[in-house]
């Protein structure tokens, strides 16, 4: 792989880390943000435990999405890296991932109750109910704990009808949330989407615990801003 | 229309757009400000997806009021464009429009529930409840929606008493809240109210479930500030 | 009154009004810091419904304690002017008035309840529970409303022990706090304070519907920072 | 003790109070921050009601840890100093303290109940649930009252296992919370945790009264960073 392709990966994925800290969505080295480059087959992700106000680009460990062996980087990938490659090996579509113990989103999660769709703030990013994945068993907790995470995601995923990009996130029990999209970039962006609906959610159940909203008002938000009779935004369909 | 009214409304209602931003009612791209030239019989509104941050007063996008049609700005328009066009061609009073998904106001009209005035600072903007128009139907949400979205707001206002301005804001259910006022700037005081409002409404009923305001203290409080006989500020009534 | 104590009255209180509005209470213009010269029998406040980022301290308004009439200034002066005068004449001790609509004060406000002493947070500024006042009559509403509502402040502390400095703050209902001190920063110091302890209350009624506070431990926090036993502080009791 | 030495250490524990005060887990002069030097058997701590913006490096009062006399410093200690001394004296392990009176921490104290671990994001920081120590007697709230508090938190860390590393944060009952850490910053880290731990409890509890999070994952996540088997960060353990 080419250094300056190297370079611009590990520059996106370092934009991508820094806009999520930005967004206050992460607290100290909790979350991280990684990005893909298909064609070259690997993926760059922030380095363990490292704190965001020291992260420089150059910092980012670049790995092969194939054999998970570091390509490029003097630093030891963050600790989730193994979620992130399963991920990326059942969905060549996705771009970025990101990770986050978000407040509302990971209080949904720890709750183990998927984020209904109540509005359409929410219908507009995810087209339906938030999931969230079944529990790990013992086994899958105690060996591979990462990698068995990225499992029951994509295990999800794969039953799930017209995924990954329908709905570009979902919740880990008594963990927190992942985001994907076609960036790291774009994850990011449902990162910040997610937990705002997390929150509206959560204050919605409080003011009227049996709101639902109508299937046609959720496919009319979705199918405005997704797919190919999206009308809003300047080319149609917001990348 | 000459160039330098022109000028005057993009860069006013700009401004406005500028002014939510910066007061954290909007997340990413949604929400807008709009603002009329009713003398000109024109509307200048936010382009459609496009980052605050990236928005200059250029790029503002200039409408008839009567037809619809764009006069002026190279950019698509805000997708909810027919809304905002509804409520200025039925109340000519209305110089500004803003629509939000802000947390509070958003769960209120995601929960159905109208916002009851529980106190004086309700009052002061607010003169009663902030009422949730009526669902749209199936045929509304799929043709004209943004276009609907007006007609049930306009519909409700034309059958209430002394509006649009002695409450100058309203719930859309499943969806969020619109507010309007005298100008573009004035709309986005009262959605900044409006949040305050819902938030502190919200945390009231949490309190005391059965929390009520004597009518009489919020006719005291809505004419201190607006009307013939207001005394708040340093004009009277406080434009 | 001399030029020079008349600029540092009204400087105080403008660099009061400036901290209130720097720690978030304040929305909009909802929200005024006054203080008295009780040598001189004057009182200076905000002028009436100008903007906190457009208010210089040339505009603050003096006016005399005693006949209520200005006695320096060009502007209005705020139009709860007469709660101020109310509690200032009643208490010459007071030095500086706050009033706000901040969020969790105002909640407990609109709710009609007193905030409950349930933690040395609270002891450590407010000894007991921060009261509400009686409703006004309508009589009172509609005459004289701002006076009235200094009316039922001083009826309630004049009724109370150790007043007005043992709970500095007192809720009116419907309405939202207000509270009091040596100064006008001492006032705004518990502004900050009561809305934390209201935030913090509300939370702990959520944790624990049943959670009171041991009458020893409210003695020993207050009397820690208050009276002649006070040793929190460089001089013991911090002014 | 050598000058150098002295200032070492009052710089530090100088920049763990600047940095949680900056965190926004303080409020106006309310939390503390110190910092040990065991093998010079001293402490320094933050002057009592002493305004964060105020404090310089220089005003960090040093104390010998075992006879509580002052060493070094122009100022009164904060007056939670013996709380402090106590903690140094029973666990010589421990390098800084933290005590504050944050939002979330702080309501579960006033409640009386223990922060239970209900997801990942508490599990990496603390090995099960936070505990709340025995109230004080009305005795040791009128005699030595802030040494007292140190006594029933030591008391309940002596009969607890593994202490006081496992979960290096307490709550003391209708008062607020404690930690600590291996350094002044270490325990400014368990200090923005904890309060982001006991946001986010309060919140899962609120959708779901009946969460509870399975204890092989507690253990997962615990090691994952703390002891001989950590493999998060760029060093294993993440001091």
């Amino acid at each position: 792989m080419k250094a300056d392709k190297i370079k611009i990966l590990k520059t996106a994925v370092w934009k991508a880390n820094m806009d999520l800290w930005k967004s206050g969505l992460v607290i100290q080295t909790f979350g991280n943000a990684s990005g893909a480059d298909a064609a070259e087959g690997v993926m760059a992700i922030k380095p363990s435990g490292v704190d965001y106000d020291e992260c420089r680009w150059e910092d980012m460990v670049v790995l092969s999405i194939d054999s998970g062996e570091i390509i490029d980087g003097p630093l030891r990938p963050s600790s989730d890296t193994p979620t992130h490659l399963a991920l990326y090996r059942a969905f060549p579509a996705i771009g970025g991932i990101v990770h986050t113990h978000s407040r509302y989103a990971t209080s949904w999660a720890q709750s183990g109750r998927a984020i209904p769709c109540l509005g359409t703030t929410h219908a507009d990013y995810f087209y339906g109910p938030v999931p969230v994945t079944r529990k790990l068993s013992t086994d899958e907790i105690k060996t591979d704990y990462e990698a068995n995470t990225g499992k029951v995601i994509t295990e999800y995923l794969s039953a799930a009808t017209n995924q990954p990009f329908d709905v570009p996130a979902i919740l880990v029990p008594h963990h927190g949330p992942f985001t994907w999209g076609k960036s790291a970039a774009d994850a990011v962006h449902s990162a910040i989407a997610l937990e705002e609906v997390a929150r509206t959610a959560l204050l919605t159940l409080s003011l009227n615990p049996e709101a639902v909203m109508p299937q046609e008002l959720i496919d009319k938000h979705f199918r405005r801003k997704h797919g190919p009779d999206a009308y809003y935004g300047q080319k149609g369909e917001k990348s």
